[in-house]
């Protein structure tokens, strides 16, 4: 099968399992559920949870014991979108081409949405624990591995950084040190949890941290990249938006010739580390190549 | 020993283990462990964590077993007051005499606070899961509770109705339903956490639930008693700042007089409840009464 039609197939799954989980119930607070759907079913890549489920897949492992953590990772990202848009934060009114939740909801009905979110992750892992006994030790691990990377030693940890260096200078150190946190945290996430679900012996967590790591850095200088040179219709947000609120970015930090030369030697890094793993690994592959090539 | 010496005393081990738990890292993003103390610190009642303790110690069972999650709820108390007074939400400038997080540490820094406190409440039950392995089933339905009760299900439901309803008329019902909700389930949870935490059995959790419905519905009503009452030393907050921001209360519903008759009603169906159960629940039994005179 081609990359592309199994990265359709990947998403497809994960977008049933996500409506499927988060169901509208009729009851007095109800509204919450359309906002935390509104921004949760808005089309996003998906890349988080594909990852997790395609770790799973390549360990021969059936991808089903860990959905409710690959989804748990994507309702934990979506959260940290809506409350990055907040007037308080980034100030932003479009987001994958649709307005943001506060813009629809309210701001204080989308700082809601984000908290339930991020508390309904929680929730799925938890009951996912207490309904399906096996590998109970191991669905921990992953749950610990995810609310680590999703709190102040991960992502809040870069957006605290983002927040505080707006209109101020930023080493390149510090840049670099806020991206593993703000993006790479919740991209190494979904593949480590993946593989202490499927009992990764130490090398192999080691060559997918290193693996996750280079995708995540990767990630980061295409969004920058498409962020300085995108348009409104295919990024789905302002162009340069980063630039306006005065960001540091790789490309106001190195140029654009500079950035795209670090992505590639990224991107081929990712490919090294990957390549020294003994399994199935043709779909990770193509997935370096498929963050290196996307235009949104 | 005397309810308030024993109080006091479970007071100081909550504290502790908070102080202690949410350590300052020397990081880049340091700060937000400043924002996240000064609300976490700021000198609450400690409701939440010593029900859980005291529960436990009413059980026979050491206490201990239960801190992580006694501390979580707190933390999650916390968020939910640092995300309340937030400008889109509530717009309150002080909370127990002190300024709120936002004011001091800005609204962006005060969102951040607010999720790291939830996203850490999980981190601490998760590492307890993966450290010590004992009644590990136990733990797992804990964090089920805890985790229900502060999403969607619970106190953000309760928060949804709340921001929706302001400036707008309200039945009965739906007064009672919001509570139950927005405050009820956190004073709900750490009890049944407690009680599956020492493995209860059925008739003992319905009581215990009945007992924590009482008591969460009563601490309410006395809330919404010293709003209407209070004057700014005692209550930490601007006086009658429901009223000012139209909320319909308990007293705004029924008068003065006729809440205060609830009140005590309410009161003495929880030391019913607790009288049930065949267990050493004198701490228990004064905490309605604490509940019911407190000025605070």
């Amino acid at each position: 099968m081609e990359f592309k039609e199994k990265y359709n197939q990947w998403l497809n799954i994960v977008n049933a399992a996500l409506e499927n989980m988060l169901e509208e119930k009729d009851n007095p607070q109800k509204n919450i559920y359309r906002a935390m759907k509104y921004s949760l079913e808005a089309g996003g890549k998906r890349l988080r949870p594909i990852l997790t489920l395609a770790v799973c897949d390549s360990f021969g492992q059936d991808y089903k014991i860990a959905m409710p953590y690959a989804c748990a990772i994507e309702m934990i990202h979506t959260y940290s979108l809506i409350h990055d848009d907040l007037p308080a934060m980034d100030n932003d009114d479009y987001r994958r081409g649709k307005l943001t939740n506060h813009k629809v909801f309210g701001e204080a009905m989308a700082i809601l949405a984000g908290n339930a979110l991020l508390n309904y992750a929680f929730e799925i892992m938890h009951q996912d624990m207490l309904k399906n006994k096996e590998f109970l030790e191991r669905k921990i691990k992953a749950a610990c591995i995810i609310s680590n990377a999703s709190g102040v030693s991960g992502m809040i940890g870069g957006q605290v950084i983002d927040i505080e260096s707006q209109n101020k200078e930023m080493t390149l150190e510090l840049v670099e040190y806020m991206h593993s946190k703000k993006t790479g945290a919740l991209i190494k996430a979904p593949v480590l949890a993946a593989a202490v679900l499927c009992d990764a012996r130490t090398d192999e967590m080691k060559y997918l941290e290193q693996y996750a790591e280079k995708i995540g850095l990767a990630f980061q200088i295409k969004d920058d990249i498409l962020d300085f040179e995108g348009d409104f219709k295919v990024m789905g947000k302002l162009s340069g938006n980063d630039a306006a609120n005065n960001k540091q970015t790789f490309v106001t930090l190195y140029g654009l010739d500079k950035a795209r030369e670090i992505l590639y030697k990224t991107a081929s890094e990712a490919l090294k580390y990957i390549s020294k793993l003994n399994f199935e690994s043709h779909f990770l592959e193509e997935l370096v190549d498929y963050i290196v090539t996307r235009d949104k």
